[in-house]
């Protein structure tokens, strides 16, 4: 609720990803973090945990504000609404020194523009100030803006450390090496969503989110994940998704028509990602959206992602409005964005 | 000179190109447009005309604050200093319109980040306000910063008036028609010059702008033009290269060894500009410098591009800190950032 009254809720969230250098003693995991501790970090976030599920590679939690993940040597925390997760990471670090990991080898924050930043909370009262928020904790990072400045737009704060150790030789594109575990994030960032679509993520409609889940077909994006979902009261839906090789997938629902957002988010290893896109935009019948694709140098996407590049959608009515690609010292990012002309439900 | 006695020049320069629409009337040229209007427009910049050059495609101007262009239905301003070229732009429109130009097809504002940008006159006391100026002219225009915001970047905003009128189908990647002009400009904006090769740039080394531009090897970067060049008192460079094929290039040094820059820029038609940024790296042996390449889809350089975004800098002392690439309606564009780790004059 706006101090106006006005009934608001930002479902655009902050997305925080820290991979910790490989430690020479294998014993070292930050799953070994407890869960109070773990409810000590998600307090400096304002958020809180309502769920979680795990398997042998993968702890994940529901959030009262979207979701947590944590794996071997992996923190990944995305909110949503005024939380603070810039604030939290000082407490996480420390916790992770703790448990043996005192180097941060790869840092993504990331966030599109929020759609009411006037009701963020500091130190996420705009991008200058979460960079310079991070730039405290992370001398050598790099802050980006893709997509138009002035229309929409994609932030990005990361920290490599290879970008400030390795020497120009090494960070050549055809040394495959310099991460040895292939990892890739695609991110689909929708607005402006059909309304019936949005009416399943509404408490009165379903009882579970359960039904919601199945109703909504988002059980069948990708069928291998073994699902914790919740559905909130009176609306709203986040769900996590867990397989056996450790992947993820999470999606998070703000159904109201004035302000409908969903995001859907996954480090599935595929070879190409245009049919996983189109599932997801045909799942929940977007007006515009964002796509964003990271994959480092040993990922099958990086590859893939110059084919998703060079072609325009031809013969739909998705209008490519925006795209870029960036090369970082080991990872490549893509970022395209989408509006719909004319009626929804195509593919791209 | 500086409000505290210290003395300092901003080389950076603000760029603005129009291309205006082709129009049926084959009359229509905008270098009808006579020279005491071409003062009056450069009066709301604050800069003169030094010297003019010309031949049958293109009128070259030579300006106390860097360069301007004319062809028919193309206009070219570049200044540097505390210069203000948006504020001729309302001037400039209705100029064109009165020489039967009044769509405006392209246009592109570009700049590199100012060393001081607190120095500078309103409307460019920021890329913000600059923004909102040119979108109270052209209320469909885009905003792009490229490279890092936090440390060094290069600020765009284009309009194109493709990008308003064309269904998605028209603005597809394989339609090499969509502009029938092949056109590509690459700049190359250098800091942190070689202190030996500035002093070629000062007035009490070398009496005349020619021995100058021979001695430091100007006249050999691209052998065809016909070099406008003018020194500047105490120190300083200008220069407008023009041929017969109607292309230009146009070179501008501040020498000062405090505040180095030197900006090349150029829209030779080549399939490959490595040897290019080679030879003008050589040339003037920057610390750092900033290569943009724009090149539309019939343009011999859109192919090549694409090799410049993949290759990076084996076995050399440059580091590519930042990489970017951009697909605007009718262009592409390439950013790309290198530093010198350890000596100076290397090839790329």
């Amino acid at each position: 609720m706006l101090e106006n009254g006005e009934h608001f809720f930002e479902g655009v969230e902050k997305l925080l990803e820290i991979w910790f250098e490989e430690s020479p003693n294998n014993e070292n995991d930050l799953r070994n973090i407890s869960r109070s501790d773990w409810e000590k970090v998600l307090g400096n976030v304002n958020c809180e945990i309502i769920s979680t599920s795990k398997n042998d590679n993968l702890l994940a939690f529901v959030l009262s504000e979207s979701s947590m993940f944590v794996s071997k040597r992996r923190w990944i925390l995305k909110t949503c609404g005024t939380t603070t997760p810039l604030k939290c990471l000082s407490l996480l670090l420390q916790l992770a020194a703790e448990n043996g990991f005192d180097v941060v080898a790869d840092l993504f924050y990331s966030r599109k523009n929020f759609t009411r930043p006037e009701v963020q909370i500091t130190p996420h009262q705009g991008f200058t100030e979460e960079v310079t928020y991070l730039d405290s904790i992370f001398p050598n990072g790099r802050s980006y803006c893709l997509g138009s400045m002035n229309l929409e737009c994609w932030y990005l704060y990361t920290f490599s450390r290879s970008d400030v150790k390795a020497s120009p030789q090494l960070i050549s594109v055809d040394e495959k090496d310099v991460d040895s575990e292939p990892d890739q994030t695609i991110e689909i960032l929708m607005q402006d969503l059909d309304a019936e679509t949005m009416s399943i993520f509404y408490k009165n409609k379903f009882a579970s989110a359960n039904e919601a889940t199945k109703e909504s077909g988002i059980d069948t994006i990708l069928p291998t994940m073994h699902i914790d979902d919740f559905l909130f009261d009176p609306c709203g839906y986040s769900m996590n998704g867990i397989n056996d090789k450790g992947e993820y997938m999470t999606i998070h629902i703000t159904p109201e028509n004035q302000f409908s957002y969903v995001s859907f988010e996954t480090n599935v290893a595929l070879s190409n990602y245009r049919k996983l896109i189109n599932q997801v935009i045909n799942t929940f019948k977007p007006g515009k959206f964002i796509v964003t694709i990271f994959a480092n140098k040993c990922s099958l996407a990086y590859e893939t992602m110059k084919e998703l590049e060079v072609e325009y959608s031809k013969g739909s009515h998705w209008k490519r409005t925006d795209m870029q690609c960036c090369n970082f010292p080991s990872y490549n990012l893509l970022f395209a964005q989408y509006s719909h002309d004319e009626k929804n439900g195509d593919s791209l």
